[in-house]
């Protein structure tokens, strides 16, 4: 059967299913208007660890483990383990992997990594190459300002185009169709297709305006999804994009528009949903946490309650190095994306 | 048709084929016993360009046109790029597919990143979800101590447990076994199988001691392969571990040993095969150009021309983090394994 779409595109027809996630967030995004949603709220950013970083990797095998215990299973029980995070050498995901004591696939797509890593699994899991798999990814709005920014110690202003990092990590359940689960936490949501982007660079040399330098990915992966699929943006109940902020996301708009497509009636930026424009966050939240704990919080449970019926998860990852961007270079992007609809549809 | 063996082993029922693969080198890579096998070897190890890691993205860059050229292809004709290296952010990687203009998938296994993409890419391509795609990885020898290690300036010495990294990159092709290619470079080597690794830290905390980290992931993947399997060493013409040198070698045979497992007859490590002990490199060559280079260089001409016919391709990889060393972590290690033999086997 024909599982490719265009070039970027595919279907599963297995349609592998998402049956649990959890979401560990910190302080802050406890306070934004998701905050009852999420599993978690620490409301020590070092979860009483000695550095940000252990306390990044704290929360995303926490995550990984609480998502399996919603379920009934443990760290043994999965196939593999997909994720990463922004940190050099992704040591978030690494030490958790290794915590964790699972088959585990290092993937790095920046901010991209949640949707990265379910349309793998996915993938996987419709080619009968996993049963159980567990993708998860984290962001820990204090490690990344050291490792893309600047000390925190020395109190730099943010710039008005700039989003803050979000502290959170959250892990996704993926297994085969026909696996058997008693009591999945989520009853009705498959993974039935994505679009695997490729990179984007418009020239964006900011560090303090990922938005402007993700939103072409954005648009990219969308409008060949579109394409591939040869449907209009209101096949989808809604569009969510990781972490555009208001900025990236009017400038999606505006790249969309120019391809035909108007996404301004069913589009929401993971970003611009974590935190509430009180909350001194400048163009939203960013950070590879910041979808995937919106996803975990709030879309997945949308999906198996009905209140949406299929959408588009597209995750936007900014390839910030800050080594090349002393060198000169520009801000490449990449966003991949994944259809998630009711299994009952 | 069952595909899983055991938790971490996999068959691949339609063997993807490997139809090219093509390697760039640096000057002492070019000077080693490999020297005349490799495609390229760069005299200048900036290859005209202003930065090392401009030139190790170069060469990746590079290193896939190059495969793809070999069988009549362009990146527009890939599906999938799928790859890393050892940079921060990957940007060795994520700057070549810019420059690709192809859907990318970021991998970060350290020095196991090309088995990490092989048996990736071979997944995706028997599940029908690839017909032609590119695995790369890239390594660099000034860039990775600068990212490592010590300023190349301060002229540290080699502690005698060092290897050198490998200036090179690797790009390898594989479709699937009906994707119509009229001139293959390779017309006889197909990816039949593989096991995903686990994340081992034996608790070693010395950066200069690279073999002793990755052999215990090794030794866990080759063994529990080995078990899934219901194997024995002697099943494979040999064994090719990535870059772990003369000291992790011998640990690797050691930890072998107790689970019962003679390695000692059929074994090779890359990273001894691409320098020659003459060449002042200490315990031999690292890095995730070392097993891509040699992979390309010489074990799939090997197989191809019969020379070998079944191999297990282990790429080792020390997830050493500068950050997480400095606050005191150990270093963790993992391993990823492919299964490629002779498609007239």
């Amino acid at each position: 059967m024909k599982k490719k779409i265009g070039r970027q595109s595919f279907i599963l027809p297995l349609k592998p299913r998402i049956v649990s996630s959890a979401a560990f967030v910190g302080n802050k995004e406890g306070d934004g208007p998701l905050g009852k949603m999420f599993d978690v709220v620490c409301k020590d950013d070092t979860v009483g660890l000695d550095s940000w970083e252990q306390a990044e990797s704290r929360m995303l095998q926490s995550a990984v483990k609480l998502a399996l215990r919603k379920i009934d299973r443990s760290p043994e029980d999965i196939d593999i383990f997909l994720g990463g995070d922004l940190l050099s050498q992704i040591i978030s995901a690494g030490f958790a992997a290794r915590e964790l004591r699972s088959p585990f696939m290092g993937m790095y797509g920046a901010c991209s990594t949640m949707a990265e890593s379910i349309i793998t699994a996915a993938m996987l899991t419709d080619g009968g190459f996993s049963d159980l798999s567990i993708c998860g990814a984290s962001s820990h709005f204090s490690s990344s300002e050291r490792e893309f920014r600047y000390p925190l110690e020395m109190g730099t202003q943010s710039s008005p185009t700039s989003q803050r990092t979000v502290t959170g990590a959250a892990a996704v359940a993926i297994c085969s169709s026909d696996y058997k689960i008693e009591d999945p936490f989520y009853s009705d949501i498959a993974v039935v297709g994505g679009t695997i982007g490729s990179v984007q660079d418009y020239g964006i040399t900011d560090a303090s305006n990922m938005g402007a330098a993700m939103a072409p990915a954005a648009a990219s992966t969308i409008c060949t999804h579109f394409a591939d699929y040869g449907i209009c943006p209101d096949h989808y109940d809604r569009i969510f994009t990781g972490d555009l902020g208001s900025f990236g996301t009017q400038m999606l708009y505006e790249l969309c528009d120019a391809k035909g497509y108007d996404l301004s009636n069913n589009h929401s930026d993971c970003g611009m949903i974590i935190f509430s424009p009180d909350q001194n966050v400048m163009c939203g939240g960013s950070g590879c946490g910041c979808c995937a704990s919106v996803l975990s919080a709030r879309i997945l449970p949308d999906l198996n309650s009905g209140k949406l019926s299929r959408i588009l998860f597209v995750a936007t990852g900014a390839l910030l190095s800050p080594l090349s961007a002393l060198q000169g270079e520009t801000i490449p992007s990449i966003a991949h994306a994944a259809v998630l609809e009711r299994k009952s549809l």
